[in-house]
């Protein structure tokens, strides 16, 4: 195994950029951090330790057939974006996709800002046996450390697309999903008595701003969760979490 | 209104200490930062103001009938937990109460160790109307910076009750709770198949080692949240949202 002392190695140079959201959209690969990655199936790009990792770590790792370096413990530190770090970085390429034929059943983020928020919908989102999440152009990067770390994994799981809002509007209307928002509005509906078609598209908003004005011109049905309490309102991730889990129990039913 | 300019003032003194444990539990005070709070009813002890701040803000404030001091920029940052603060601080009253009759659907909370974890709980449970919370002794203190912020207010709302764990058992057997814990065991039930009675404990676990053994022996219904996906398991402030709605929800169909 390779290991990298110089902070001018080429290698080194090219991983420290990915910590950069330019340069993971140019090479289309990203960072994780911690040893849980080493036990999903995706296959990395480069598998990255820290000087003097564990054994029992490294034998986890080489289940992966790719590329593994060792960093000086002052390299690794300037990668890491952990306190406490596990010792092993991952880099994996990207997985955002084109838009194709999705499932029946797909969510919409719309510009939701917080990446830590956007972790937690992924992981949410892929309990509830979610696969697909289309974010509009202006949301949180997906491959931010923190999304990535708060995804815990199902970040690898999830098919993630990043579309311009009016062609994510395009999209579901030529797909014919039925565009469930949610959304205070005059006309809005419970969660609970949201009423699912044969394909629906559920659309979380911005954490301050909601789901702008032209998805909800254009939806076909605005939910809103009721708050029985003093509370104002809920953070997104939970309120995906609660609406997607009632989706799923009534898809379960059907 | 008083300005304060001196560490070594006697009342910046008692405040400053109030961002520690040990000082909450004895003065029975705590510390709420953000001009949100200034809109809640709940009546402050102190209302503190960073100089400069706009005369909005103290307008605000002006419908508490309590003591309001400013304090230099320097004081004020020394007891600030947030990096863009509002310049208010509010200390009000501990609201820790003793056990005694509590409502029918109450929420325990068993060594919940993560401070953001517990605000979004508390925020999350008022949403979902329920009004109590009894956390077992070990769990995070409530009045936490973080889980005061987190709460979004709900902290002002919610009943908190600090009991040894035995002690739990013991009330919620002799108030006639059925106990639901949430726990993955052989005979643990989907949580959309609970079944509710009169009076209902709901509990959910520490974020590693999830409810203790001896609170599930005591049980009557062990539930779980399906996971479809990939994802191994659920945060567990994403999970008490999950099944509080979804019991909130089968509570206003009785």
């Amino acid at each position: 195994m390779d290991i990298i002392t110089s902070k001018d190695n080429e290698l080194y140079k090219f991983i420290k950029k990915l910590k950069v959201k330019k340069y993971r959209d140019l090479e289309q690969q990203f960072l994780a951090e911690g040893r849980k990655f080493l036990e999903f199936e995706e296959n990395p790009k480069l598998i990255i330790f820290k000087e003097g990792i564990s054994e029992e770590i490294i034998n986890i790792a080489q289940k992966h057939n790719c590329r593994k370096i060792i960093l000086t413990e002052k390299l690794f530190k300037e990668l890491s974006s952990q306190e406490n770090s596990q010792g092993v970085i991952i880099c994996y390429a990207s997985k955002i996709k084109e838009l194709k034929n999705l499932e029946n059943n797909i969510i919409v983020l719309n510009r939701v800002a917080d990446p830590g928020n956007l972790g937690t919908i992924i992981r949410v989102a892929d309990a509830a046996g979610f696969k697909e999440i289309i974010l509009t152009k202006g949301s949180v990067d997906c491959y931010n450390d923190k999304t990535v770390r708060s995804s815990m994994g199902s970040i690898l799981s999830i098919n993630i697309y990043y579309i311009e809002e009016n062609e994510v509007i395009q999209f579901l209307k030529e797909k014919a999903y039925k565009i469930i928002v949610t959304a205070l509005e005059t006309n809005s509906i419970p969660y609970t008595e949201m009423e699912l078609t044969e394909k629906n598209a559920f659309i979380f908003g911005n954490e301050g701003d909601g789901v702008s004005r032209e998805i909800i011109k254009n939806s076909d049905e605005k939910v809103i969760i009721p708050i029985y309490g003093s509370a104002e309102s809920l953070n997104v991730a939970m309120a995906t979490g609660i609406i997607l889990y009632d989706v799923r129990n009534k898809l379960e039913k059907k």
